[in-house]
């Protein structure tokens, strides 16, 4: 009996670093303090040079020069930075949209959609750069080193991956020190008290006093959204999406992301889209999460109400679990991975109807639909009315209830005869 | 070969009516025109006599006794009035609460529950009274129909269903003809525009111009709830929860029926619980629905959370999918059913440690969670804290990272083999 | 508040039947006694004309042009013959094969996969002779008329359907009675005592004597398959697969007919693919079936085990849900439905790198699969060998047993700390 | 604001070991080489004590008097033998049976079901001897080391485990030379080309060339099984289940150990129960194996014949997907999680009436149920029969097919109307 090995599938990949080259290490950079000094600590620990990458997904906070510069003034050899906002905007938020995802029924997956983008421009900058590590500023216990290393492991499985933070038990007291013993460009004294994560599609903030969880939110934690208990006039908009997508506010056509721009603004000063939930973490523990998403927040709910309108009812059923797995797949870092992209497929069929008009009205916290308009829906006035134009004939029904519960008749029959024997 | 018959299993039942006897209809009476019309009509068609059976689920209407009295003047050999409201809450209302029950992620399941509760209560005046009939006054293109007679199918496979509106093709103008050729004591002449149906839990209204789905819900159509937009202070409160179930608010233990009624009069003075959806019926046709359920709302906001605090991970994820279909098989009118019932049994195991207090705050319409406190929580400060007291050993990070990543590195690993082939 | 009375969904169709022109009915024939008699009394019936339309879908029974003038003889004003062979096999096998359909995971779906094939080709007749009637043999109480008519409700709502034997409540006497009243050239003498249908997928055989479940198939009644215990040689193939599709057997490619004809010829011999199974309804209610499915199981096997070597993990276990769900659809009826449609996405994307070859050991009754070998596999050597060229890491697991295992751990933590409290 | 820490929920154990007491390991003792050496080692290691444990789960290879004897004669300061035989049939193999359980529709859990009974029973030894440390034999690339781990961190979180063959990365040549140099009193020069795992509810059989996926098993591997091509007669026997379990064979009440047993002797003898499968493992890679398992194979068509009978139609597609969950929770090492209990009590309410008596034919590799009879049965002969006696009301039918496909009917006119839009 002989044995046929065939070499690994991992192995195909073409791994002919030459071992006289300089190593490179990309690195996600985001111009804190963590990553900062990861520049200087990685070109000492691997004797090489670091590409410092940060990647615009709508974030938001200081200019991208400013970071860019910042990175060579840590030491990087090469600084790139990566406007990424439609490319967010239309081929990661919005494919959550039609996903209808919300984690845990609640969570519309923010941190979690940005990083397989980034994961992608990562690689993009190691075969541009042809290096042979990427490093991450990511802790050991969160999810986004899942995202980042499953990222990596499917689309660039020959890299090596450092995250200081994790491998070097590296802590921000350590990182100061170093920061200062380098003499480092950065400014450590206007620590937040808050952790922080923003892009387009929302904000997570986690900090110490939220670690109690019986503690409420304070308002000082919010950035996107205005207080929802402030008195001020309803904001009502109506939304055109087009399979699924939207495309137009208000009549005025906009690409992926202004519309989520304009959403973040109106419904952002509306207090629309604040959560703040204990979250199932896909290492195990269950930590408190807040969340500021409010463009993301009124998109979902007039796209959900489109779907009630225009998508047929086993359909809609069975799309509910399509919908939860894909957000846990997300969630937990697969975005890369065969059964997210079959769920793709299925959504994506699932979408082709998914066109016409929401009216929203945004006020006080609350996104609410007030009206919607199809030319593919299937709400069929002429059955639905209970005035005259009636065209149900109630006749059919008395067949279809008698038949429709008969297997629990027959069972009720069953157990009752049990039931009276045992007495 | 030979056939052993077994009769049918329906067959076990004994319908040893006595052939000499009055014919009996118990008829679930509501008090209005089509019900009060139904009485001397139903008497008529059967040659038999009416029980006339109302059954007070919290709908809070007109006073029962009047009602009875009614039924009496309208030609009931008998007129029952049930007080059913602490059964409704502890029996209906509470499992949906368990089961996070929300049809379509939205509908409450309002009317939905106090279906097999009625048919409980129709087949226990049908077995007191020696009936052989049971009549309702849904029509053929609701839900309602199918929840009375799949019920009616499983507790009383014997008894015959007769649905005047539905099996005579029964009209508004034809009833109020017929009432007044009989000198019945109804008033018509205070139709309301509208078409309700309320209890405990919550209160459905569909009208003409809701018919257009455009046409936003307008403030006339409602009664639980006051104008979300209207200035007032926010309300605060504490719910505690037992197994699952709500047992005291602000540290004050009530009775389920309680519990939901303070809870509709606080939410319901802060708009929260208003719904406006187009819902897929079981007979098949989309309709639109207006609901107010605060009561509903809010103790659904807390207990979801309280499960995010008290639910392992996996049995929370499954949970969704059981909780989906728990809503659907009560909104398909499967309450008395196999899988309902055994569903039951996995949600009552889930329910176990879901206690603990939830902080609620009502305002403007929503109900939001601000605090949870549970003696079973698995939210753990230790693994969770990002400060001092950690105890989450991040080392172990990287083999999960590396494992839980392969299958999906493996196969990208081969789909881009096949990929680079191709080209 | 303006009502936009939209017209009903199904009125878009136009139904401009010219009221003067004869009544057209196409009837399903299948040369046997229930459809034959149908042709004069449909004729009687609707005063029109009735076109016999018999379809070939590999039922291999009598010759198809002796069908024909069959029903021209019993007064048919036209007769056609389809010969859907390749197109059953493509179309509707090939799909199911793909989405390993076994409903209740045992019947491979035989007749439930030709009815939409011929609903289609009704619809197809229907229009070229402009007829407004579509009619089939079905009773009421299977599962062949919902396919029917859901399926003509999908392709046609516009066509009216008759069902003699369940509309007229049409018996076997009654049918015999009229044939010879008519004089019609069908002999009645010789009547199997099997209701039997088959095509290219299978056989379905109901009888007398099976209805009581306790009593055993006899030989007697199979015709597909030799007797399994009957000694002769094994039988070992290689089936090659791509896409999903098995496009080969033992290196000669084949057409989809040829290939599922040639192991109905194999299998069959060896006794593979008998199936004997309480089954429910759609109807429902439970009914006792017995088939002989001799291609579809030993494809199914092999397909199966295909999927093993080449679909990832969690993609593999998603799409046993929708498989199942698949199989309940098209067994229900729902073939053209917008769910079906949506699983065959999902499904197909899933497909496309089942491809490889399965060696198969056809002996006994049995098929098994003894080899798997294909380029897109996910079986890695390097990985899974205990051998030298040991590639996995195994210092990897330590940290993903633990986390993995985490929130079991606190769960069980907590449980045991709240049973040693109610000690 | 304050913030109130909590401990970590696993601090709650008191784990007070007292320093100067002799360290003691619980070994999960085999007889064989590797746990062998592994009691002097585990001794050296931790400068402790090793106290063996030997599990009886109807392995049926060596006494286990003999293997108690060789690991006192190899340094073991205790050495236990326990017989869970009685255990494992009633508390783990059953439960697997009443859950049709079958990871991947193929293999019915052998291995996977034994371990949490082992870590019982390691559990129960370490409280006896006051032993802190757990020890088993398994590598860091299969299934049974999370199986262990993932049941100790449930059951006792604060014992650690150490695994030899992984954590210190022991090969077999090192494990002989260590025995040689030890004078262990093993014989080695025996060695089975096979690697095998066996008890009560199967066998389970990997080897080198079993690793070329295109090879098939030789009969050489088999033991439980013999040659399903030998002739020999058939062997029919009828299976008697009370609530799921099976409680007798031919009319004879045996215990759950017994029934196993016979079945196993019976079955094995007609070759049923082979299986060769490709496989997902939780660690992320496809392995090749091949298993025997007669009496479960066996049990489980009678099981799930009699589920079909006696189960209601959606409470078998409902628990269809809880089976499969069932069933990967368990192979994934998650038997004592709040998932598995919560599913047991779906299960278990689900199988109260899955009783009565299967007909089941053994033949050639093959297990047929040929005959079904149940007091608890919902086949309806009333309704199913064609025959004279017929109670189905067909003229229900109509109503219900036209409700039925009404959803799918509405998508598709509006899908019509959109492609002859488009055209």
């Amino acid at each position: 009996m002989t044995i046929h090995i065939r070499h690994s599938i991992l192995d195909t990949h073409d791994s002919q670093k030459a071992t006289d080259m300089t190593e490179r290490v990309v690195l996600a950079y985001s111009g804190g303090l963590d990553t900062s000094v990861a520049i200087p600590y990685l070109a000492e620990q691997t004797g090489g040079e670091v590409i410092a990458v940060a990647i615009d997904v709508g974030q938001d906070g200081e200019d991208l020069d400013v970071i860019r510069q910042r990175a060579l003034d840590c030491g990087a050899a090469e600084a790139e930075v990566v406007d990424a906002r439609e490319e967010f905007a239309a081929e990661y938020c919005f494919p959550a949209l039609r996903s209808n995802a919300l984690y845990m029924d609640r969570y519309p997956l923010v941190s979690a959609l940005s990083r397989p983008l980034i994961v992608k421009h990562l690689v993009g900058a190691a075969e541009k750069y042809g290096a042979t590590i990427v490093s991450h500023g990511c802790t050991g216990k969160g999810n986004d080193q899942v995202r980042f290393e499953a990222g990596l492991a499917a689309l660039a499985p020959h890299l090596k991956v450092i995250a200081p933070a994790r491998d070097f038990a590296w802590t921000r007291d350590k990182a100061i020190a170093y920061a200062a013993s380098k003499g480092l460009p950065i400014d450590v004294t206007n620590k937040s008290p808050y952790s922080i994560d923003q892009n387009l599609w929302g904000r997570a903030v986690e900090t110490g006093f939220l670690e109690d969880i019986w503690n409420a939110p304070i308002e000082d934690i919010y950035d996107y959204t205005a207080d929802p208990s402030l008195r001020r006039d309803a904001d009502e908009l109506v939304i055109t999406f087009d399979g699924g997508n939207p495309v137009a506010i208000d009549g005025e056509t906009k690409t992926p992301y202004e519309i989520i721009t304009e959403l973040n603004s109106r419904a952002g000063a509306q207090g629309v889209g604040r959560l703040d939930i204990v979250e199932d973490r896909l290492v195990g523990i269950k930590s408190r999460e807040v969340y500021e998403a409010p463009a993301a927040i009124a998109l979902l709910a007039a796209h959900q109400e489109l779907e009630n309108v225009t998508i047929e009812r086993d359909l809609a059923r069975f799309k509910r679990g399509v919908d939860q797995r894909w957000s846990e797949l997300v969630y937990d870092g697969l975005w890369f991975s065969p059964l997210k992209t079959s769920l793709d497929a299925f959504i994506d069929d699932a979408q082709r109807f998914v066109s016409g008009d929401i009216r929203l009205k945004l006020h006080a916290g609350r996104a609410t639909v007030t009206g919607r308009k199809s030319e593919a829906s299937l709400y069929d006035f002429g059955l639905a009315t209970y005035d005259e134009g009636d065209a149900f004939d109630q006749s059919l029904a008395k067949g279809f209830v008698e038949l429709w519960s008969l297997p629990a008749k027959l069972a009720s029959a069953r157990d009752a005869r049990f039931k009276s024997e045992a007495q």
